[in-house]
């Protein structure tokens, strides 16, 4: 008995260390294993790296941009700027070995293990794409007291959950130049994705040199689009990062820019195309009984296949709703001919088609989960993407596509372009609760975070992309069990501005936008605002997709606006605890965030007012009020029933959008009043 | 006697409205004319550009570009977002003519004239690359009222001064990826600059792709440089926004790269080089003696040349002190038998050798000012950078290249890498008094602007250009007489703030590294000290060369900090004024920022302390206690004769270097000391 309880005394200490860990380390994805040891490794200039490994080319990549964010982030002039061969340095400080070269493809052993002494740290992998996620590990443990950096001594042994961790980047909405992509490929492996996934075709543009069809890119692009020498560029780039890349054309419907370059192929028998400026699903349709479009299709992927030597290739077969095939008495006719009783049907036919061109080059065929129908090969890939949201049953199709005996991966839940809280992404669990047999299990293989770029720019994509994507990157990566919200938020607010030193922009082009707003004038009545506020969610910022053309401005307030505003969760946590338990400390919390937002209309009415800040007046007025109206509440000083009456109105106002973005607090306020009567 | 008072007044008056214009509108550089009416041009959604010329790619181009920025910065959703042919749109209310494409020489015309009327904007120019220069004046003129953006009526007729306005990019010390390229060519395109002079090769990497010659690339890189498809793409990038692309190969000195590669082509016999990694001037030269040198020079110039369409090619041939060619015998008897008693003649026989293999590649070579050599050719031209600094008379080498018949570019005057005031480099006058004939005047073709990277990372690099090359390209468009320092510094700093709108990064990165210095906590106190501390200045810095290596961290506080810092410049005025007036106005100015600064060390104090600021700790603390003893002179409090013998060792201290940057309001503080005696 008394072992028992030493045995339970043991797991339990076991779980409150782990727990206990996550406070401690900022690791995110956080690892399959951990455990501490006494040691400490500490940073100096004579730090050296070796390896060990045939070809070693990914780790030696990896090895320098560690050692010079390691440099950066310590201040610390590392005399040796390289890795050297094992060989060549039996005494290096940092020690990397494995086995092979990652062949990028789905199998792929991404393990590691990962040892830190005194003296010494361990890396052991598999793969040369093992090692580099470790190394990444190796990097977020840097830590520092007040004359030194040093890494803490953990033993850690890491593999991913699901072998399938994707970002998916629309570049047709709007264009993302190479220098975006490569920041987010840096980005992306800095948290151990795996996956870029290239939509790079739709309405809006076709982004791809083509030499065989230049119509595509001459007529359907607006001058830009991805010369054949940069698409190998990224996938080269990729590749050294251990990520795949799977490039996506959409057909048959998104079909607007191929169209504008080709109308003949489409569904509308004489129509002429022009590249789509608005946001939305548009009629625009390849003919799938027209034997040029294969022929097309098949022209085209054969030039373009070997520029992604991946297994996989997109063929997007999403939101087509056949208007014109419906309008085209041919097609009926050919429906009729070949016993399709839908469109769907139709669409099927096309796919198959699709998928047996694909097969003669050698790839395999993914779709979202539209392509799903009766008679799709399982071959194919579904890529679950419906959900609740578009009227399917919660968890959407990718139960259903792997006990069906499609490999599936997962993005309901990790759309990103919706602008919903990071928490809401986090919670997305792909399996849950559903019992798999082991077959079935093996068919998830894993999801992608997909940021649509309608409403996007490179000046703000990575504000969208990150930080709740590296919390995505965990699920993904991590056992079933790391689901703690309120640490995950405490990890992710180091991981979000350490991905400064990736190069991504997120943070400091927030700023740049806000300066542009006020004419280069003071911004911090602005900055106040923007922790408050978020853009509109939900596809709200864009009704109809008519608000917004491809080429309106995107360097408005709702553009400097993030979700999961900063000052928004303190004051929502601190009021909701205050009306339990009505503590000073929260008390003080909430009376300094209000004497903030009471203060910063005098703020805000001092900046020259500009066409592009004036509708955020009546927000910044009435914020400023209702507050000041609180905190005589908060400190019983006396209020009118015609004050109380005025609060009620501005609070009513306040709920209302301004200038695309909501104020994400008014719930709050409301219910701080509700706590204080 | 009326009609002449008449005149004088109408003179004066001119001179009096034009230097106001200056104040009203931000213009940089400043037109040649500029003459004011009572319209205005309101920004609507009904905008529209129309474009008349042929081969209108780079208007267009530019048009698409500006419609991006106007509605960006104005928040306007404008409907049509390119510009059309005149014939499809003759009621377009911006209407730009042309009547040919530039050839991309120093010939070009880039004059343009400009006319602002209430409902239409007329801007035409003899070339394409005239228009997109007027384009860039409009842009620069937009400006607004509380409801509403609008161009204000002005007509301009402009037309640059100097033929060549260029800007050196080194990126053999520090590699810069194109993208940091192109954002600074979009840059040099916002103020006018025509010349983009890439500095390729040096001692610290070769950065250019041969496929001749692989090792190159290979060898002496770190794998960091240019494909020859990337360098075709910054080529026709450039080309796009009317500049011209000279590259630099430079030889026979700063070649340890080249010899790292190949050092049978060194003047060592049996020598092996390794990539430098230090700065400074080393002695790795090629062997002018050695014909397989020119074999080498040959076939690589050739394969290289046809990347840039070009006349120019730049050849180097600086800073070669021939150390290695002392030591080599048969060098020395070379000499001999050749009748060469210097080294310099051997450099010039070398140099004649390549000016024969560019004649055949249809170049003019062009050289640091080291090549004027008497035997030299009189179709090179000479790259003036040597002056007092370099033992020279003032001006250096210009004036003399021009009187000796060579075309002649300058740089003296205008190396940046100093980190000296803007101050300096616009008052850097290339011809000043001197008398010239016109052909001798022609041979003054204009300048560059030198960024030399030994201290700048991609990171950095931005805010190191600009904004002072902003005002050094107005010193090379402008009319001579436009020298008011005051003006150029107010309209500065909007053309500063502006030069993010083409994703110029000097701005927002500063917080990056603030932020990275202090793990992101508050960076208020941070940035408060560096309104008042400068980088070390004119390379003492990196002392000898040997302080950073080029892969050492450059995330200090020096890179934070910039030349002409703020609040020391408002500092200086405010204590200059005071010691002679003893204004209140400026009394209070003084004021504020001494109470700013005396308050800054207990916010310094609250960042957490890591290895990286602790340097900054006293710098913090002396400036904090000096500002308070003179705010107590200030306001006639009583002090010690113990806090002024405090006070003056505070002040000593402060005098010292930290962490690489001085505070430079030291002097202002004690003449402030002085003027309160």
């Amino acid at each position: 008995m008394n072992r028992l309880i030493a045995i339970l005394c043991l797991i339990a200490l076991n779980c409150f260390s782990q727990s206990n860990l996550k406070e401690t380390y900022n690791l995110m994805p956080w690892p399959k294993s951990i455990e501490e040891n006494n040691h400490r490794f500490v940073i100096d200039e004579n730090l050296t790296v070796s390896i060990e490994g045939d070809s070693p080319k990914r780790v030696q990549h990896a090895v320098t941009s560690f050692l010079r964010r390691l440099s950066n982030r310590s201040g610390v002039f590392i005399n040796e700027g390289f890795a050297m061969p094992l060989s060549e340095n039996q005494q290096a400080s940092i020690q990397i070995s494995f086995k092979e070269s990652a062949k990028l493809i789905v199998d792929d052993d991404e393990s590691y293990k990962l040892d830190i002494q005194s003296n010494k740290v361990t890396l052991v992998a598999h793969t040369d794409v093992g090692a580099i996620r470790g190394l990444e590990t190796l990097l977020q443990l840097l830590t520092n007291n007040d004359s030194e950096y040093y890494l803490p001594g953990v033993s850690i042994s890491d593999a991913p959950r699901f072998v399938w961790r994707g970002l998916m980047i629309d570049v047709s909405r709007h264009f993302h130049p190479i220098d975006v992509i490569k920041r987010n490929l840096d980005a992306m492996a800095s948290v151990k994705m795996n996956v870029f996934h290239w939509h790079l075709t739709d309405d809006q543009g076709f982004r791809i040199e083509s030499k065989i069809y230049p119509k595509l890119h001459e007529l359907a692009s607006d001058g830009l689009y991805y010369t054949q020498d940069q698409i190998k560029e990224i996938v080269e780039y990729a590749s050294i990062l251990g990520i795949r890349v799977i490039p996506e054309f959409d057909v048959p419907g998104h079909a607007t820019a191929i169209l504008t370059a080709y109308p003949e192929l489409g569904s509308k028998p004489g129509a002429t195309y022009k590249i789509e400026r608005y946001a939305g699903v548009f009629d625009p349709t390849l003919d799938p009984t027209n034997e040029d479009v294969y022929v097309f299709l098949e022209n085209l992927f054969t030039e373009i296949a070997p520029l992604f030597p991946d297994f996989y290739f997109h063929i997007g077969g999403d939101e087509n709703e056949g208007k014109h095939w419906d309008a085209n008495e041919q097609i009926q006719k050919f429906k009729k001919d070949h016993n399709l009783s839908t469109n769907h049907d139709l669409q099927t036919y096309f796919n198959i088609r699709l998928e047996k061109i694909l097969n003669k080059l050698d790839k395999k065929l993914v779709g979202w989960d539209e392509i799903m129908t009766p008679n799709m090969p399982k071959t194919a890939i579904i890529h679950s993407w419906r959900g609740e949201h578009e009227g399917l049953a919660k968890g959407g199709t990718l139960i259903e596509a792997a006990k069906k005996g499609y490999n599936t991966i997962l993005s309901n839940g990790f759309y990103i372009d919706r602008m919903e809280s990071v928490v809401k992404h986090y919670q997305t669990e792909p399996i849950g609760d559903v019992q798999l047999t082991e077959d079935e299990r093996s068919r998830i293989l894993g999801g992608e975070v997909t940021m649509w770029s309608e409403l996007v720019t490179p000046l703000t994509i990575d504000s969208r992309i990150w930080p709740r994507t590296a919390a995505i990157a965990e699920r993904l990566w991590s056992p079933k069990n790391i689901t703690d919200t309120d640490n995950m938020l405490k990890r992710l607010e180091v991981i979000n501005y350490r991905l400064e030193d990736v190069g991504i922009t997120h943070i400091r082009n927030k700023d740049v936008i806000l300066r542009n707003l006020s004419n280069n004038q003071d911004i911090s009545a602005l900055e106040v605002l923007s922790h408050v506020c978020e853009p509109l969610k939900i596809y709200s910022r864009n009704e109809g997709g008519t608000e917004y053309k491809t080429y309106s401005p995107f360097t408005l307030f709702a553009d400097a606006c993030n979700v999961d505003a900063k000052d928004a969760l303190k004051f929502k946590k601190a009021v909701t605890n205050y009306s339990k338990t009505h503590s000073e400390a929260h008390k003080t919390d909430i009376i300094s965030l209000l004497e903030i937002w009471s203060k910063n209309h005098e703020a805000f009415q001092k900046i020259d007012k500009n066409p592009k800040i004036t509708p955020l007046e009546t927000l910044s007025y009435n914020l400023s009020e209702v507050s000041k109206f609180l905190l005589k509440r908060i400190k019983n000083e006396r209020t009118s029933k015609k004050d109380m009456k005025t609060f009620k109105s501005q609070i009513e106002t306040l709920k209302q959008p301004f200038a695309d973005v909501e104020l994400v607090i008014v719930n709050d306020l409301e219910n701080l009043f509700e706590a204080l009567k």
